[in-house]
């Protein structure tokens, strides 16, 4: 690093800190910052602080919010939850205009190897929201993957002696794609789960 | 955009301006900052507005330097001069711990598709540099392509009547690459400037 000037090798560090960013790239951010205007370079750093302070965790699901609780908790009717990994999985479901419920961000899922348990992500939230009584289904929508699964499996034993329908988003072949191409294990779940037509 | 509340649509916006940036990578970086503690952010925040406070352009060379003249400027003999195109290419040579000369940045190349001409970059200063008296030889280390080419060819028509050497690095085959995968100008450019053993 001591190629660097001082300014510019704690710059190109800081954007190190950012997922998938390797040193090359981290270089190209930084003489973008260099290369900006005062002003420019002002805005940059503001944004990053104002998003920083001014953004929340939803108080009633978890997802991001500048208020106490989020647009969508403040305005959708809560029969239907879905559970998510993450906020931006949130992002990703909202981006469709088809979900009309709300919303329950984990902020993790179960993974025992890098222990995380049950207690670590937002289930307790979870049992608390559908123990105020409205909610009559629960749409597990954690990644199709080994935590995704393990962690929807458990959630649903603890919701469904609540007398409330748990559903889990449907696992296949990608809509457009080729079967050919496929990986086996979604080819062998697309057969397992396979429908009536 | 109005899936994002509007600080994380904000940050979003400003991720993106950084080269190579698309939405899809501008949210994962914001999502990094709103996951980052408040110092771990004010500290990214300040690195921005510090690097660009305190870089400034070396008054002699053009590079980056905190104060009036660089560090290599101030230290090294300046019998022999490479010119290259940017601040990125003196660090890549540098890199090397090959070359004890010094260098001069000419921030652009030649290119009259883009608008801009020989008093566009500094030439001017080079041509100023060796005014002075002093320089034994000249490396021209622009990029071996069109731009960086003519604008080789043009600084030494101006260079060579002051009687300095002018040199340009080799181009050829890369080292330890095969000649099957070769691109044809370059392995043409290989024959025509083949040397003898």
């Amino acid at each position: 690093m001591d190629v660097y000037i001082e300014p510019i090798g704690r710059l190109i560090n800081e954007f190190s800190k950012l997922p998938g960013v390797g040193k090359k790239t981290a270089q190209r951010y930084a003489y973008k910052i260099i290369g900006m205007t005062d002003t420019e370079a002002q805005e940059f750093a503001a944004a990053v602080l104002n998003a920083k302070k001014k953004v929340r965790y939803c108080r009633i699901c978890g997802n991001f919010t500048e208020n106490d609780v989020c647009d969508i908790c403040a305005r959708r009717d809560g029969k239907v939850i879905c559970v998510v990994k993450e906020p931006k999985d949130v992002i990703a479901l909202e981006k469709l205009h088809e979900f009309k419920g709300v919303y329950h961000v984990l902020h993790g899922v179960i993974n025992p190897m890098e222990g995380v348990g049950p207690n670590d992500i937002r289930i307790r939230e979870l049992l608390a929201r559908i123990g105020e009584g409205g909610v009559e289904e629960v749409i597990l929508a954690t990644n199709p993957d080994v935590e995704g699964d393990a962690t929807a499996l458990y959630i649903a034993k603890l919701v469904k002696p609540l007398g409330v329908q748990v559903t889990r988003l449907s696992r296949g072949i990608p809509v457009g794609s080729e079967i050919e191409y496929a990986d086996d294990v979604t080819l062998s779940r697309a057969f397992i789960e396979r429908k009536p037509l």
